[in-house]
């Protein structure tokens, strides 16, 4: 993951939301205690996240807020415009196709997959569903970086080598299987079911109180 | 999180589904090796993670994949049925509502919940839409323990402090903020932002090859 830790990227965005739900004012500034208290991290943590995007916080003046989210979304590549696609028009894919938060993240889904007849020539909030023959082709052509996974488990190995095929070199997987993919290929994986079994788990365990 | 280690149980779900993906067969074995091998773990890892739900390889045998099964789904609490309401109706809500997967994990979303007048009243794959005001009584009532949050960043506290009230030990949050809980009560958030930034991340990098 290069000179930044994968715990330190995965709570950036964390950092962001929270001076983003600030309330606006020029030349504001917050310390890293605060921000510590906030999100309920240690300071120190918060001070060693920070400068790994660059930003040192002044003595009893701590961090310009305004200056402190644009190096959070510079870094974040947030400015950056990176094209995906959607494999999977289901339930899932179709949320994730509508839900227009994904741009604030830099994120432009450019086209769908699916490969049902009956969903193939629609068009979804003017992106078209085109079938998975055109994938390879269709990333190479539209200069396609992202694929998002949402199809059931026993399709998401062969639609991620078809996306790897198509030159993508970032695979985010909703499907809940190991995906194998070559060397400089990184596969992501939202692991729903690992969130459930950690809710589950836990409330098989006697209340504390 | 009690005598398992968190990362432990959040690999669980994936052993469960790739043995549930391998060719039916009484009384097949499969060897920790073969199980490494296919999720690209270590073989150590393995043999200490299904030691830890209390399955035991035999030497130049391996794991009955049935008992394993078994062991897993139970550990897991699959078979045990936690009642959940969903808060917030947007796509991301209608997606998690109406995605039929959850059941298999022992989750049974009986409610979900809205401030939008227009969707209160509806029935949605046989669960009611209600509104705000009735989530802690319903959830009391209906002896909810899992609340789904799918709702925007600035509803997020007020939404899980409604769910509290109501009962709730364990909070699965959807949106991408920090929220604050009483001790014994679990957050559990699926942070979509932060897999973003991984995959920007990477892709800011120089290809390898």
């Amino acid at each position: 993951m290069g000179s930044i830790s994968k715990h330190t990227l995965q709570r950036l965005p964390t950092y962001l939301a929270y001076l983003k739900s600030l309330p606006c004012a020029d030349n504001a500034c917050i310390s890293a205690a605060a921000i510590a208290a906030a999100l309920e991290l240690g300071e120190v943590q918060v001070r060693k996240d920070l400068s790994a995007v660059g930003s040192a916080g002044k003595p009893r003046i701590g961090y310009p807020v305004n200056d402190l989210i644009q190096h959070l979304e510079y870094f974040l590549g947030y400015s950056t415009r990176n094209r995906a696609v959607l494999v999977g028009v289901g339930n899932l894919g179709l949320a994730l196709l509508s839900y227009g938060g994904f741009a604030d993240y830099g994120l432009d889904i450019v086209g769908a997959f699916d490969s049902n007849p009956a969903l193939i020539g629609l068009q979804i909030d003017g992106r078209p569903v085109l079938s998975m023959d055109e994938l390879p082709t269709f990333c190479q052509r539209e200069n396609v970086q992202i694929g998002i996974l949402a199809v059931p488990s026993a399709a998401a190995q062969p639609c991620c080598d078809a996306l790897i095929a198509g030159g993508v070199r970032a695979v985010w997987n909703f499907a809940p299987v190991h995906l194998k993919a070559p060397d400089g290929v990184l596969i992501q994986r939202e692991n729903m079911a690992s969130s459930l079994a950690l809710l589950s788990y836990h409330l098989k365990q006697p209340e504390r109180n």
